[in-house]
C-alpha cells in the first residue's frame, strides 16, 4: 500500500473542498452571519493547509494500482465528510460530533436524512452548506477525477469505475476524462436550467439555489421544516419533473448532445424507469384518491412522492407515512430500485434490476432447454460474464450489508418497520423512511452507535459498496 | 408439452396420497370420530379413482424431457394440496375452500402456518392429518421419485434436482435412486427415534406421533393452541435438539452410515449452521435474560426459538414477538438463512449463504488484484460456474418474488412488519411471523386474495422457486 499517493489524492480533494467552503462563507457575509462566515472560512483554511501538508511528499506516478485507487476513493469521501462536518460544530448549531458527521455524510452521499428537528433555526450559511454538500456529492465523480488527473495511467480507468454509479454497459467517448468533463457540463447545465426555472416560478434566489442543489444532486435536504409542502403546486410539479429528469441515465443527455435521438429512445433502462414511475404513480393516485379533495391533488402528490423516492431524493409534500399500506409498500420497493445507472441517484439502479431479471429468465430457460445456450442482450450489447458476475456479487453484498445493519441498529429497540426502512433509506441514499424515521420525523431517534452504522451504510451505498468494503480486506493492506 | 406423461405422474402421486389418507381414517376410528373417518376414506377413494383415470393412457417413456418433469413436479404438489384439503371441507372443520387449501399447503410445504384460532377443537383425525402432511411433505422427494421411477432415463436426474433442496455440491452414491432410498431410510429412522424419545419423555402416543411429524418434517403445526408452551421443559429441550438435528444436511447422516467421520466434521455448511445457532442463541439469551426467572429458562427459550426458526419448523414455547427488537431482528434474519441444504428445512439454506459470501469475497479480491484469478472452493470441491450462476439466479428471483408478494398482500392494509414477516415466513416455510401474524396469532387476518399469494409463496419456497415459476414461462407450454 502506497500511502504517499493516497495522501496526495486526499490532499487534492481537501483543497477542492476548501474552494467549496468559500461559498457558505460568502452566503454568511450576505446575511450578516459573521460568526458563521468565520467558522466556514476557518475550516477552508484548515482544509487548504492539510491539503498542502498531505501533498508535500514526492512519489512515482506509476504506482497507482487499483487497490490504492479504491482506498483513495473511500478515504477521500471520509475526509470530505470529516472536514465538512467541522463548521456545524464550530458554529454550535450541531455541537455533537456524531450528529454533525451524520448530517454531512447525509449531504455528501446525497441522502438527505437529517438529525435536526428544526432546520429553519439554522443560519443561512449552514442551510446553504447542507444543500451545497448535495451538489458536491452529486458530482463526486468530477472531484475524484481532478484528484487522479496526475496519474492518468493504465489503472485510472478501473479507479473511475469505482466512482461511476451502476454497471457500465455502453460507452460514449473513448477517453474517460472526456466522458467526465461532458458529464460535468451536463450537470452544470441542469443546475443552471433548474435554478432559473425555480426562480421564475417565484422562489427567492436563496430558495431556488438550495432547492436546485437538492434536486440536481438527488439529495433531498429540505430547507423548510415541512420539506417541500409549503411550496406552491406549480413549484412542487416543477420539482417533480426535475427530480425525475435528474434520475435519468446521463447517457440520454449525451445522446441529446450528439443528436443520436434513435439511441436515446431505445435505452431499455430509461424506458423501464419511466414505465415504473408511471405505473407506480398511477396505482398510488388511485389508492390515495379518498385522502385529497381533487384527483389532481392526488396525482400531484403521487407523482411527487414516486419521483422523490425512485430518484432517491427524499423530498416530501405530504406525510406519506399516513398513506394506505399498498402505497407505502410501493414506495418501499421503489427505495430499492432507485434511479438509472449513470445518474446522481442511488439505490440498486434500474439497469441492475433489469440485468437480474434477465439472468433469472435465462436460468428458467436453461431449465426447460438444458442444451440450448442463449446470449443475453442489454441495449443491443451482449451482457458479458463479468457484468453479470459483478451484478450478482453486488446484489449479494447488498443484502448481507442490509440485514447486518438492521440487526445492529436493532439494539436501539425501536420497531422493525423503522429499522428496516431506516437502513433502506440510508443504503439507497434516499432520506426519509417510515414510522419513527418517517417524513415528519428525524434520525435523532437512534443512538450514537446506530448512527455510525447508518453513516457507514450511506457511504457504502453511495460508493456502490465495493470501494468501502475493500478497506476491510486484510489483503488490501498487505505489502507488495 | 406431453400432457399424457404429466397426467400419469400426477396419477401415481394421487394414488400414493390415497394410501396416506388411510392413516387419519384409522385414527378417526380409534377415537370414534366416524364422520371424520368417512370423510377421509371418501377422499382416499376419490384420489385412487382419479389416479386410475389419469394413468389410463399409454405413452412413450422416453419422452420425459426436463420441462415435462418440472411441470409434473409443480402440478403434483398442487394436486396433493387440492385433494388433501377436501377432508377439511367435508368434515366442516374448515368449510372455506381457500382456508382449507391454505392449511393443507402449509402442511405439505412444511410451513406450519395456520388459519385456525382453536386447533384443539378439531377432531383427532384432522389434527393427525394436519401433522401428517408435514411428514408427507418432508419426504416429498421420495414420493416424486416413486412417481418417475418408470421413466428412469437420461432426464430423470435433472428432474430430481427440482426436488432436492439446496445447491448440490457433493454426491455420495452414483445412482440418484439409491441416494433417495437412503435418504428415506434416514428419514424413517429419525421418525422412529424421535417418536420413541417423545413417548419416553411422557407424551401420549398421539402427541408423540404428531409432534414427531412436525419435527422431522420441520413443519411446526402445533397440536395445542399454545404450540409447544405446555410441554415440560425436558420435552421442550428434546424438541429443540431434534429440530436442530433434522435441519442438518442429510449428507452428515450418510457419512455416519458409511463411517466417514472425518468428512462428517469437515462440512463447511454444517459447521456454519452450528456456529450460527450457538451465537444467535447466545446473544438472544443475554438479550432476554431479564424476562425470565433463571438463566436456564432464558437459555431454554432462546435455543428452542433459534432452533425452531433456523430449521424453519416454527414451533414456539413463548410469545417471542414480545422479545426485545434485537432478538426479533436476529430471528427475522434466521428466517432467511434457513436450514442446511439436503435437509427437510426451508429458507435460502446455509450453503447458499456461504456460496454468496464466497462470491462476494472473490469479487472484492478481483478488485484489488484484477489480474489474479483464484479458484473458489466449497467443502474441498471447486465451485462450478453453474452452481454459482444458479445460486445467483436463485437469490435474484427470491427477492423479486419476495417484494412482489409484500406489495400484493399490502392491499389488505395491515402494517409493514406483518406483511414483511408473513411473506418471509411463507417463502421460507417457517410458520409464524411477527405482529399480526406472530406466534399467538394466525393467518386468518389476511383476505382470500392475499392467502392465494401466500399459498403461492409457500409452494414456490418449498420447490426452491424454479419448478413453480417454469409454469409461467410461455415457452414451457409451446409445442415441440
Amino acid at each position: 500500500m502506497n500511502l504517499i499517493i493516497i495522501g496526495y489524492i486526499i490532499g487534492i480533494v481537501l483543497q477542492i473542498e476548501a474552494l467549496f467552503l468559500i461559498a457558505p462563507t460568502i452566503v454568511g457575509l450576505c446575511y450578516h452571519e459573521y460568526n458563521s462566515s468565520i467558522a466556514y472560512a476557518t475550516v477552508a483554511v484548515i482544509c487548504l493547509l492539510t491539503g498542502i501538508f498531505l501533498r508535500r511528499r514526492k512519489f512515482n506516478s506509476n504506482e497507482l494500482y487499483p487497490r490504492e485507487g479504491f482506498v483513495a476513493v473511500a478515504l477521500s469521501w471520509i475526509s470530505l465528510s470529516l472536514f465538512g462536518s467541522i463548521p456545524f460544530m464550530l458554529t454550535g448549531e450541531i455541537p455533537n460530533f456524531i450528529n454533525a458527521l451524520f448530517e454531512t455524510v447525509s449531504g455528501l452521499t446525497t441522502t438527505g436524512a437529517s438529525i435536526l428537528s428544526d432546520v429553519e433555526s439554522l443560519t443561512h450559511a449552514s442551510i446553504f452548506w447542507r444543500s451545497f454538500t448535495h451538489w458536491i456529492g452529486g458530482m463526486g465523480v468530477f472531484i475524484i477525477m481532478l484528484a487522479i488527473m496526475p496519474f492518468a495511467g493504465a489503472h485510472s480507468m478501473s479507479l473511475m469505475r469505482a466512482e461511476s454509479p451502476g454497471p457500465s454497459v455502453g460507452k460514449f467517448l473513448p477517453k474517460i476524462r472526456d466522458t467526465a468533463i461532458l458529464t460535468y457540463a451536463i450537470y452544470l447545465a441542469l443546475t443552471l436550467i433548474i435554478t432559473i426555472a425555480f426562480r421564475i416560478s417565484g422562489m427567492s434566489l436563496f430558495d431556488a439555489l438550495t432547492m436546485t442543489f437538492g434536486t440536481v444532486g438527488t439529495g433531498g435536504f429540505g430547507i423548510y421544516n415541512d420539506s417541500a409542502a409549503s411550496f406552491t403546486p406549480l413549484q412542487q410539479n416543477l420539482i417533480t419533473i426535475f427530480m425525475i429528469l435528474c434520475g435519468v441515465n446521463y447517457n440520454t443527455y449525451f445522446c441529446l448532445v450528439f443528436r443520436r435521438f434513435k439511441e436515446m429512445f431505445s435505452s431499455e433502462e430509461v424506458r423501464a424507469y419511466f414505465i415504473i414511475i408511471l405505473s407506480s404513480a398511477g396505482i398510488i393516485t388511485w389508492n390515495i384518491r379518498h385522502l385529497y379533495l381533487t384527483l389532481g391533488e392526488s396525482l400531484r402528490h403521487a407523482f411527487f412522492q414516486v419521483g422523490s423516492i425512485i430518484t432517491t431524493s427524499g423530498f416530501s409534500t405530504v406525510d406519506f407515512d399516513q398513506w394506505p399500506q399498498l402505497s407505502r409498500s410501493i414506495l418501499i420497493i421503489l427505495m430499492f430500485i432507485g434511479a438509472c445507472a449513470g445518474s446522481t441517484g442511488g439505490g440498486m439502479k434500474v439497469s441492475r434490476i433489469l440485468i437480474l431479471i434477465k439472468s433469472v429468465q435465462d436460468e428458467l430457460y436453461r431449465i426447460i432447454h438444458p442444451h440450448l445456450v442463449k446470449k443475453k442482450y442489454f441495449d443491443n450489447h451482449i451482457l458479458s460474464e463479468e457484468t453479470l458476475r459483478s451484478t450478482n456479487a453486488f446484489t449479494a453484498i447488498y443484502f448481507v450489508l442490509f440485514f447486518l445493519s438492521v440487526l445492529l441498529i436493532g439494539m436501539d429497540e425501536l420497531d422493525f418497520t423503522t429499522d428496516f426502512t431506516a437502513v433502506a433509506s440510508m443504503i439507497n441514499n434516499i432520506g426519509p423512511g417510515f414510522n419513527l424515521v418517517g417524513p415528519t420525523c428525524n434520525f435523532d431517534v437512534y443512538g450514537s452507535f446506530s448512527k455510525c452504522v447508518l453513516i457507514f451504510d450511506m457511504l457504502a451505498g453511495r460508493l456502490e459498496l465495493f470501494p468501502i468494503l475493500v478497506l476491510f480486506m486484510p489483503s488490501c493492506w498487505k505489502k507488495y
